[in-house]
């Protein structure tokens, strides 16, 4: 039973008369949750508003759903932190790379969906990335997230609550990431792995980059951290993921996070890859997902 | 000399040929940091990029710079995830409301004002914020921060650097916190303290609010740390003084970080002021800094 399976962890919420989703500029006092949002089954969750709105362009004309010249209007227009897009089932959410902004919003996706869902379903939520390491990986490889770890290599999200640290688990769904393996089999195209990915709470000194304003290790250091990242399983560096995986696993959403490599970290920090094929390396990971899509609703 | 006041705490930096500013989209080799911002004495941070376009348009008329109808571009407008905008010596910048936004931008920035500056100079660095939290002072009141304090109010900023916890002091310059206080005397339109900022994680559980997706403690507990922050010289929450603080610490740039609080936390987790107020109550840090600046500049 969906109702059993995808709950809010907050008891507080049944006596609020209105609830804001601050970071999408939503409430239930001016929205309809459910007639908006009832018939979703797909959250995709991304960078940039601009990415994820192409996603939501490319999986309306995957689905049939979309003509030329279609628009999708931002259904987060009332803040300029975030946008949300929406293509029958499939919801395309932008949130920017970092940790600490998509925990904020997942609280609010989280009630978005307890909201919307009422007698409804949501099946999936899948993380779109594209973020950066790899190593013995080549660029342009697709990585489908078996666990998201810290930067000791733990499966494990920390957080301060009430000024006491509280451990929460970071696993994803295995059967999740299967499927999704399978899909990029019968399409074929590109290198996909499953392998662990590090979820760091920055971009320079967390990922062991030479190239940010500070850095006080050396280039043999970093090596040797990312070499035993390597060792410990870890394939994919980015800034999200342990929020998205901690928090769907205390709501009951089944999710998945997939994310495409554009560098190889052992052999340096900045991208060299031209822009061309960045462009078609950061669409790997969509085609998969809309794959996946497609052939969850039948249409494959 | 202000060479040796402003540093880049990064040796490997000299070797790079091109040094590319990924959440910018700036780099060495497309633009010229010395003609596009070696003039810029004071940079001023805040949330969205609506709110900082606001303020370099406040500024420009301020400072006599901007007519009617000027347009100010976004100076990163290859990336839709930040806005910066520049008029005379003041430079704009938006990061969303975040921790690790502003840790990775902040980065960027210091590498930007030592490219930059070169020869030159930036007097100041302020972060303009307008969140949320006060306890016993009225909504509406401005915070000028003392010290940045993180979940267990202590005045440091923790990170993984190659898999070991490194602190970092998170102090800010004493001297410019009461320039500031002594501009507000000076205006004499809002109540303003100087008081600690404390710096969390997250929105929902980090800062103890009952409204998140998640809560697993209950209203007496929440109170009970509420409490405990205003009794540790607490006046005010949000999430990004901690590591704007540590970096200008470590570069040696003097910062000061503004908030205005709009909400009294202990008597509830939902903004309840009008739209009207909290647009006036959110311009109180804007015309506290514009003053400063107008003073700093001999304008008053």
């Amino acid at each position: 039973n969906r109702e059993n399976f995808i709950h809010l962890c907050n008891p507080h919420l049944e006596k609020m008369r209105e609830d804001i989703l601050y970071h999408f500029a939503l409430g239930t006092g001016t929205h309809d949750f459910p007639v908006l949002f009832g018939d979703v089954k797909f959250v995709c969750v991304g960078g940039s508003p601009s990415r994820m709105k192409a996603f939501i362009t490319y999986i309306a004309e995957e689905l049939g759903l979309g003509g030329p010249g279609c628009d999708y209007p931002n259904i987060c227009a009332g803040t300029d932190r975030y946008a949300m897009y929406k293509v029958g089932p499939v919801l395309s959410v932008s949130v920017s790379t970092s940790l600490n902004q998509i925990r904020d919003t997942k609280q609010d996706w989280v009630k978005m969906y307890v909201l919307c869902v009422w007698k409804q379903s949501i099946n999936y939520i899948v993380e779109l990335c594209l973020f950066l390491f790899t190593a013995g990986l080549e660029p342009g490889s697709v990585v489908i997230t078996k666990q998201s770890v810290d930067a000791t290599f733990k499966p494990q999200f920390e957080q301060v609550i009430l000024g006491k640290t509280v451990v929460r688990s970071t696993n994803l769904d295995e059967q999740l990431a299967k499927e999704l393996m399978q899909c990029s089999k019968e399409i074929g195209q590109f290198n996909t792995v499953i392998g662990n990915t590090m979820c760091t709470l920055d971009f320079y000194e967390g990922q062991g980059r030479l190239d940010g304003a500070i850095c006080l290790y050396n280039e043999e250091e970093k090596l040797q951290y990312l070499k035993e990242a390597y060792d410990s399983g870890v394939r994919n560096i980015e800034m999200e993921s342990s929020v998205f995986a901690a928090m769907c696993n205390l709501s009951g959403v089944k999710a998945a996070v997939v994310c495409v490599t554009l560098l190889n970290r052992l052999e340096g920090d900045q991208i060299s890859s031209s822009h061309d094929v960045l462009v078609e390396y950061q669409q790997r990971p969509q085609k998969l997902v809309g794959y996946f899509i497609k052939k969850s609703l039948g249409k494959i």
